[in-house]
């Protein structure tokens, strides 16, 4: 509590202390992959210390909060009062093309990636079930293992060489982005591209993997390259441009984006929205409601566009039903009362399977990272094992099954099937004969879920091999998902849940009337649920798919079951990947027993706090940029007078270390210690480069002479800082932080009088973590325990 | 900014200052409609002066702001901390099953309604239409006058008489609850009976109203019931009921009960919990998403129950389709890329008729509460007016259009019907022959849109009979919607939009391919967003009623422009209705010129603060409580310590009207002015006391011993009032206090030093709303109409 005059700069020991605030910027991001972390990211549980690295998709990198408050500053305020009427205008049309363009480019990826699946991928197996035709087996199994090979070649070499934050889903750093922590490299060109290729690769290849992740994280890219005015080294400087140059737009455009990329993937406006809001967004405003809709309304309409044009075959081998990927829109659904009984067990046993599968996964990912970690060439190899071990599968597990007699019932052009879409695949067998098994594993993944959930067909699979089907999709789904490579957790989930609510179908027969399709339809859902804990939106994407409503209210029970049960035994699977991952997420609740800890008590264990004057000497702003790692500065004047003349101290904001930077580049430097006039400082800057987030001051060379001049930081000063008490619980801190998205907040004494210092510290994201005020705190660990103890 | 060492008490003028702060408790709200107003609240612009009034319902009563705020002092902490682990459960399980059995009494409320309404107008109809079969026309339309006038007697006398509040649709005033603000009687027992039984005899004396608006202030009140444990007098006093007993939980219940009051009105799940979410709560959680999902899942359940059951003919005259209202699901929708024309050309059109019937019905609604101010009798004759003027329309309207031949194609039992329900209605007609007009006019409104929906039937309605009725609908839509009985605005805009759409479908006529029903739905559509300016909820809302998932795309589009036109004209027909009101509603985002002004000089035209010792005197206390209308006071330690033995003055926190006056009633008081043990408190109090909101101390006798007497004011302090300082602008200091959900907020210094008040003054709600501000700064008004003329 006791604060100094003034603070002492000896900071030497920040980047030790556990409660350290924001990360330094000036090292090189790429070096530190190979050097600098003797202690591996993921071995060790990386949220323990405050540390200002975090996996960035497979990458260890720097990471750095985003400033989501408005800074009200004199340039500020002086930009905003000369906006004419058009800019204004300008401004808001500028959001909205921006909206429209994002759904637009969205929904043109979403083709093409689709298109180009589809097409290797259904020429590949053309190719292989010829083979098997002529029964040259071998043939066949290296033609597809050679193939699938080759393009997870492909997609890993591009990931690990070129865009390492392109493995992945992405969606956990896309909330983690909206949250507040700036990853680098996430939304760059590189990334974009790279995700696109090797999704395609990747998808082709036949892994186990969807491009539903893949895509939400595209759409961000591609929201965020249109928000910058194009990629970070070659920039359109159009003035209209730099309107959208600050974190606030930045974060409503990347929503956009990530509600594009769900309803791209599914083609699910709704649902994409819905997303967006539950999973992905921190913060969230009816005008968002609005624009994030326009975003996906304009992709569902590309979507549209382009099923109407492939439907007159021009698009090769891509289908018909190419993009509606679970049609069981023709189904009369029926069921009754009792039928709850069921469904409530689909979603029982959903939701701890759906836990499980987070656990093992958990496993899995930390002994990948081991992995990773050796090098660019053990990424290479890891994927491409996964690959081998998948195509042999594939290909080998059918012919463990025997062949069914096809239903005479059904004509010759439904059973068997050779080509290359199509449920009751002949494979190996003689005419009038089909494989199950090769039905689900001979064909892509999408066309495998149209199988799966295909109604009316309650006696094509058979227990045995759906039994080898859903364990072999239980091993895919935990090894594939860590590989280097972009993808998505939708699809190896829905594969899995299928399976098991196919099963279960089988297992409980004639108990109930519900058809075995939708038997598996829920079982996806409950798996969905039990894994990534999403009840509405997940439902209407489900709703949407389906494209029949009479599922509603069972999709909604499993949903709620499953996710309840899931709740009971651990977290969600992107809460479980962001830890990992080491980024400082803030969750929306505070724990309980940070309601026992005051923000004074964690000032005093943070280091010194550094303020500067009003009007400061250059050395000495040097000397603080140069010690200290802080993004934000108090700026106290000691020389204050109030209005009725008292002669005392005046906290008179916070400033940001880009903006003091900013005034050294330009070397704005006074001779006398005394402050200037507002017109003065707005000839020389415009708000417009200040908002530029440039903290690199190496290069700026500052001569003695002038190391003895002096700065006023007052017009760049943001006066208008949010600020608590020192009485104020940790827990009530959190929540304000987290609610009006701040980067830093002062405490303010609750004492009055003369030689009180005016600030006690500052609050930033890592002093807020639960995990952070632990482990210096950890007498609150006890008594956390011994409440769970009660 | 200058503060006295210890602030004045003469307020005497607090109630005449515009920037008066919280409400006056004392008065006896019922004595206000009759005498006091000398002005009449409508007549004069309400929100200019910051008055502690406002419409509620028919009727102008006191308003208080709500404590959405964590009150975190000794007694709350030590509460939390003696909490065991299974009360946490018996709390977490309690939201469930409150949840639950809103869910279920709002379908069990919401099917009684239908029954008891279809039945009642369908009886009415069936002797009507006999009596016209049998040309006895004057006996027709006596009949129908008849009974609709007793129906509508019963509704208004029951409003006018018993609860007031439950008059028109109740969700202004529920977004008003749910933004801080608390309305006295509006969800209580007597308004939830009135609005059960005024709604079946307002939907049943088809008047031009819905059941849609009441459903949801319905499950409002059924969750706040259940929410307090039965009415105001009678209540079940169970200990864990107490836990609820709070408003932050009040307001996640009454979210959940608005959502399933939209979701049994439109048997739309979805759309329920995105209503609640885009147009009536103002803060929304993760967690709530998932708790309003279930409520609306369960009301789903009941309504599907009861169509199961009612599918067996039991229930009289309630038809098959009773509660599908749209089922446009058979219908095979086909539109291409040019149908894009016509369907932006309807969103245009109705987002300026909706916006045009926003201005009209504002202009209405003034003249009504005119005329509601005369007395009760004023209201029953207006809405008998209204009854008898609609009777007659609707019975006579018909006679005016010449019969129609039946298509030959139709079968006999389609075309004319003469029953209660059914299309091509036979009426006056010559058998073979039916009566467009009167397949519209006469018939239940439900029925009537059903039928103007109805699709493949291109060439049933005439323009003329359709003009007829479109012209009808917008004089009733407006001239029904003011008067003294439970009515939703939703069904009369889906009737006028649906004529319009109809009749656009009619003018278009070979230009497009779409169906004339799909006219009508999207004409529907575009008017409720031209009026109500929501997208995704009605997006929903219709994709759920019409069972069409093809119709997504169009209807995205037409809300979207409907949405963008209406803006540009006037505001969304629930904020005019609210600003009507009085209501001091907190808006997203701030005025932009309130950031030219800082909350410390809006502190300085405040009255003077009043603030409280710690250890205070009775005597003051009592003073103060009787001599100002604060609900909040800062408590101030004049002769607090510094940890470093500085002696000086403490800010200790903020204090509740509320928990002073439980201290008075206990007669807590000290005979030296001490601080006591923690302990001695909690022997007294318990934190399930403080929760009520008992501010009324009238009865309180305090001897002259007493008065001279102390209390120790700390340990009921709210050590952690959320604080800005006082350069902080209005428009900042505004989204914080939304955005946390505060009802006071407290002023600091930015200066430091002895003889410095540690508190400048208190913000609450009037305080940032925009007009009160205007009303005190005229000069922003100006900067503000400068902006403009740029």
């Amino acid at each position: 509590m006791a604060v100094a005059g003034e603070p002492p700069l000896d900071n030497t020991n920040t980047h030790t202390n556990p409660m350290e605030a924001e990360a330094a910027h000036g090292e090189a991001a790429e070096d530190l992959e190979n050097n600098s972390l003797h202690q591996p990211l993921l071995k060790r549980n990386a949220t323990l210390s405050a540390s200002h690295l975090a996996m960035v998709g497979a990458k260890v990198s720097h990471i750095e909060s985003l400033d989501y408050e408005i800074n009200e500053n004199d340039l500020f305020k002086q930009d905003w009062r000369s906006r004419s009427k058009v800019q204004v205008f300008q401004y808001i049309f500028l959001k909205w093309k921006l909206a429209f363009l994002v759904g637009l480019l969205t929904g043109l990826v979403a083709t093409v990636i689709n298109l180009a699946a589809e097409n290797i991928a259904g020429y590949k197996i053309l190719v292989v079930s010829h083979y098997v035709e002529q029964k040259r087996y071998m043939a066949g199994l290296s033609m597809l293992t050679g193939s699938n090979f080759l393009l997870t070649l492909i997609a890993t070499v591009l990931v690990v060489f070129f865009a390492p934050t392109a493995a992945g889903p992405g969606i956990p750093e896309i909330k983690a982005f909206l949250n507040g922590i700036d990853t680098p490299n996430m939304f760059g060109a590189p990334t974009l591209i790279v995700k696109i290729f090797g999704s395609i690769g990747a998808v082709a290849a036949g892994l186990d993997l969807g491009k539903e992740g893949p895509l939400v994280h595209i759409g961000t890219c591609i929201a965020s390259l249109l928000g910058q005015g194009g990629t970070d080294k070659y920039r359109l400087k159009w003035r209209w441009l730099r309107l959208m140059n600050n974190d606030r737009d930045r974060r409503d455009l990347i929503t956009c984006g990530a509600s594009a990329g769900v309803c791209a993937a599914f083609r699910a406006p709704v649902g994409g929205v819905l997303f967006a809001l539950e999973e992905v967004a921190t913060w969230w405003r009816s005008a968002l409601l609005w624009r994030t809709f326009f975003s996906t309304a304009v992709v569902v309409v590309v979507l549209r566009a382009f099923i109407e044009f492939c439907s007159t075959g021009k698009c090769g081998l891509f289908g018909n039903g190419g993009l509606i990927m679970f049609d069981v829109s023709n189904v009369t659904v029926r069921y009754h009362m009792m039928d709850i009984i069921p469904v409530a067990i689909i979603g029982l046993i959903g939701g701890v399977l759906g836990s499980l599968y987070n656990y093992l996964l958990h496993k899995v990912l930390r002994l990948y990272s081991l992995i990773n970690e050796k090098g660019k060439l053990a990424k290479i190899l890891l994927s491409l094992t996964v690959s081998l071990f998948t195509s042999v599968c594939m290909y080998g597990l059918p012919f463990l099954v025997s062949c069914t007699k096809c239903d005479s019932s059904l004509p010759s052009s439904v059973c068997p099937t050779t080509g290359r879409t199509g449920n009751f695949k002949r494979f190996n067998c003689p005419d009038g004969y089909y494989n199950d098994l090769a039905s689900l594993l001979f064909s892509t993944n999408d066309d495998a879920v149209r199988n799966i959930f295909s109604t009316n067909t309650p006696k094509e699979f058979h227990a045995f091999p759906l039994l080898i089907y859903f364990g072999l999709y239980c091993i895919l789904g935990l090894f594939t998902f860590g590989i280097a490579v972009p993808s998505g957790l939708f699809l190896p989930i829905i594969l899995m849940g299928s399976a098991y609510g196919r099963l279960l179908g089988l297992a409980m027969g004639g108990y109930t009337n519900i058809d075995q399709g939708l038997f598996a339809v829920l079982g996806a859902a409950s798996l969905m649920a039990g894994s990534m804990r999403m009840t509405v939106s997940l439902c209407v994407i489900f709703l949407e798919l389906t494209n029949n409503l009479l599922l509603l209210p069972i999709t909604m029970l499993v949903l709620l079951i499953a996710k309840s049960v899931g709740d009971c035994f651990n977290k969600s699977i992107y809460e479980i990947i962001l830890e990992l991952k080491g980024l400082p997420f803030l969750d929306a609740n505070p724990e309980p027993w940070m309601r026992n800890v005051t923000v004074g008590e964690l000032a005093d264990v943070k280091p010194p706090l550094v303020s500067l004057r009003g009007v400061e000497k250059v050395s000495r702003i040097v000397d603080v940029l140069k010690n200290t790692t802080y993004n934000g500065f108090p700026v106290i004047d000691d020389d204050a007078v109030t209005p009725s003349g008292q002669s005392t101290r005046e906290l008179h904001g916070i400033i940001l270390r880009a903006h003091i930077v900013a005034v050294l580049k330009k070397k704005w430097f006074l001779k006398e210690p005394k402050r200037t006039e507002e017109w003065q400082v707005r000839e020389k800057f415009t708000w417009a480069e200040l908002a530029e987030r440039d903290t690199n001051f190496e290069q700026v060379a500052i001569s003695k002479h002038e190391m003895e001049m002096y700065v006023d930081l007052h017009p760049f000063t943001n006066r208008t800082p949010y600020t608590v008490i020192e009485d104020m619980s940790a827990a009530k801190a959190m929540v304000l932080f987290r609610q009006v998205a701040l980067r830093h907040m002062l405490i303010v004494p609750k004492y009055q009088g003369d030689g009180i210092y005016p600030v006690i510290g500052i609050l930033t994201r890592q002093d807020l973590r639960a995990h952070n005020i632990l482990s210096v705190f950890p007498h609150l660990a006890k008594s956390k325990a011994r409440e769970k103890q009660k």
